[in-house]
């Protein structure tokens, strides 16, 4: 069973829009063991969609259309998909009725744009939108599917969620693909693959690819298999070769980000975090806060992006700032300290840099970033020298403080 | 002239990584007024790459390649553009000093699959990449050009600025695609598409597109002109028409984030801001601070997860919590005015609200958000219960706080 994305919109040929509908519904079918080849996006334009339409038709069994369901003129989509399938357009009274209940209940005018909204090919089933106006359309031609969903990422992932994902697990019956990752720090990909070509070159079940991803490489393990068990014995043997030859470098498996391995390694110790930032601005604590329930080890943390501010609510010390400058090893320290200290953490970071495009010295350029970890049990600080934008660089910073925590929770983890 | 974007990656058919090169790559070509019609991406397979490659040298002049160029077995966009453009590959002696040199420069042990970085197919020029291994190709058909980019953001965007760009401004010479847009918030698309109808539907230089954005609806106008100035001729009379009907939701025009707005409206009233952040986490103090600059008038702030956070550093006061709750108008102004107190600023925010999944009542339901704004010339506070997801509600959260202070600051402007 193949499948294949046709993103409709103008914006997304202009740069305005990045499109993280397209990686969340690649992520569903994979999820649900649907090879996806292709993945097309054309402007909100008669002709263009209705070619890609068709080419995708030719060569996949399930199209999945996304955007060009709105009320307005350039929204194309309907039209397309019955022109293309040759069939009328007819206005679905059902789904009129859940257009108008939604425009009332939120006060909004119901216009006469909004009528387009209503209209299905023949033979088409509406797809609910539980958090929007427009429905999606569910068109069997049997065997080729076509699916439409709205643009807009709330409304696209409910209607996936919700009716899509059921409807096509239970369609297709295939086995699912199961990957399983691998991550390493400290080698780079060219010497990862170096270490593991014949590996590489000799497996097929499960395959191996490798990627560089943020701060790390990661392995990819895939096969398709009958059930997670099975999966689990074909990856084992790989999985046990890989940790011989570069085992020293793995630190994690699987895609949790970062931020939620900390989070799981501090419920398990019982143990609270506290973040003092200067030029990540409050990141790190978007990042630590983003993992649901981080109320339970997430105290809280001080923005001290003025010196006064690193002074008066962290106590760094005037001399230190003075001597070493703000940017430096020690008022990292004094900074993670001071905000384990004045919150009552076990954990404090401290996150003080340069990230540009100004403010860089010779002996500090833009990229200089200090990041420190304390504890009860001892404290720990590194020096980074980042390059890129400054958001790349406030970003890494980030990142690594994540990192540096979670190495030293795996260091002193009681268990 | 028209280009076409083909993005290479089975990661990006597997939905682990966002595509936000092709974002950028599209914003290149709009600034440099090349249309963009088509974007494909397929996975690293010889077969579909090839497909694909000669499908956009078919339709398009211009065929940038993105990704493929890394050292390993499954990187196949240089044999790829060889075997479709008839050509061998050659070693190229520079390619392969530059290599080397950045590899040594890192430490990194230089491999044998390295190699494979320094070929090119006959006849193309290296395109140099000032922070990576991988070089570009710049293979001139004329009239069709080939250009092949790495897929690590960093390296393609530096690429782009350095060589690209120059050289396909210099190639071009097309009239540039100027855009303007128009910012609306407080009116839906459709209301406002039906508002503007009858003006849609007759311009055609400069078109009128409507688009919905996160918490605000835009207009975008564009035209091909000779100059900036032309530009702007054409759009006033539109522009002006617009503003009669619906000027009075109107709030800002062009594409610069409200982060951005907002610095712009500090730095003019020479006023500093601090945040007082609870289920947004840094997120607010983050956008804040993203503005090259934000020292000028960011001071801090803090992150008060936890009560005892919000009454120690923010003088919350006690009482006020037990009785209306964490999650109150009280509470998001006491929190304002305090960490406004507390550090000196001129201005401080308060966020304070249920972000989810868990944590949420009848009478606070998952999505509840309090977000006040202190000055000495008063506070403001507003309520807001958002839909969606953790990520959403505390992304829409930090937004909205940016327009609340945007709001203040342009009604409290002294000019």
């Amino acid at each position: 069973m193949r499948a294949e994305l046709l993103m409709v919109g103008t914006e997304l040929l202009l740069g305005e829009t990045t499109d993280t509908n397209a990686t969340y519904l690649a992520r569903c079918l994979a999820d649900l063991g649907i090879d996806l080849h292709y993945k097309s996006t054309v402007g909100d334009n008669w002709v263009r969609m209705t070619g890609a339409l068709a080419t995708a038709l030719e060569r996949s069994q399930i199209v999945i259309v996304s955007g060009g369901l709105g009320p307005t003129q350039d929204d194309l989509t309907r039209e397309v998909v019955a022109a293309a399938t040759g069939r009328t357009l007819v206005f679905d009274e059902r789904a009129w009725e859940e257009i108008t209940r939604l425009l009332r209940g939120r006060g909004r005018p119901i216009t006469e744009n909004n009528r387009r909204q209503a209209m299905l090919p023949a033979g088409a089933v509406r797809i609910p939108n539980p958090v929007g106006v427009a429905p999606g359309i569910w068109l069997d031609l049997n065997p080729r599917l076509v699916i439409c969903l709205p643009g807009v990422p709330d409304e696209l992932r409910a209607m996936m969620q919700e009716t899509v994902m059921p409807r096509l697990r239970a369609r297709t019956g295939a086995s699912p693909l199961y990957s399983r990752v691998l991550r390493f720090r400290g080698i780079g990909e060219s010497a990862l693959e170096t270490e593991l070509m014949d590996l590489i070159e000799r497996q097929s079940t499960p395959t191996i690819a490798l990627y560089a991803g943020s701060g790390e490489v990661r392995i990819r393990l895939t096969c398709r298999a009958g059930s997670a068990e099975e999966a689990e014995r074909l990856f084992a043997p790989v999985e046990q070769e890989i940790q011989k030859r570069v085992g020293d470098k793995l630190y994690a498996s699987g895609t949790e980000p970062i931020e939620a391995l900390v989070a799981k390694a501090l419920t398990v110790q019982k143990a609270t975090v506290a973040v003092a930032e200067s030029c990540t601005g409050g990141l790190l604590g978007e990042r630590l806060t983003s993992v649901p329930g981080a109320s339970a080890y997430f105290l809280g943390g001080v923005l001290a992006y003025a010196n006064d501010v690193k002074e008066r609510l962290l106590g760094v010390d005037k001399e230190t700032l003075k001597s070493h400058g703000a940017v430096s090893a020690e008022v990292a320290l004094q900074m993670a300290d001071g905000v384990r200290r004045t919150l009552g953490a076990d954990w404090g970071l401290g996150i003080t840099g340069i990230a540009g495009p100004g403010g860089g010295t010779e002996t500090k350029p833009v990229g200089t970033v200090f990041i420190a970890c304390a504890s009860a049990r001892g404290n720990r600080v590194v020096h980074h020298r980042f390059v890129g934008s400054r958001d790349m660089i406030r970003r890494r910073a980030a990142l690594e403080a994540l990192h540096l925590l979670y190495q030293a929770l795996r260091d002193f983890d009681p268990a």
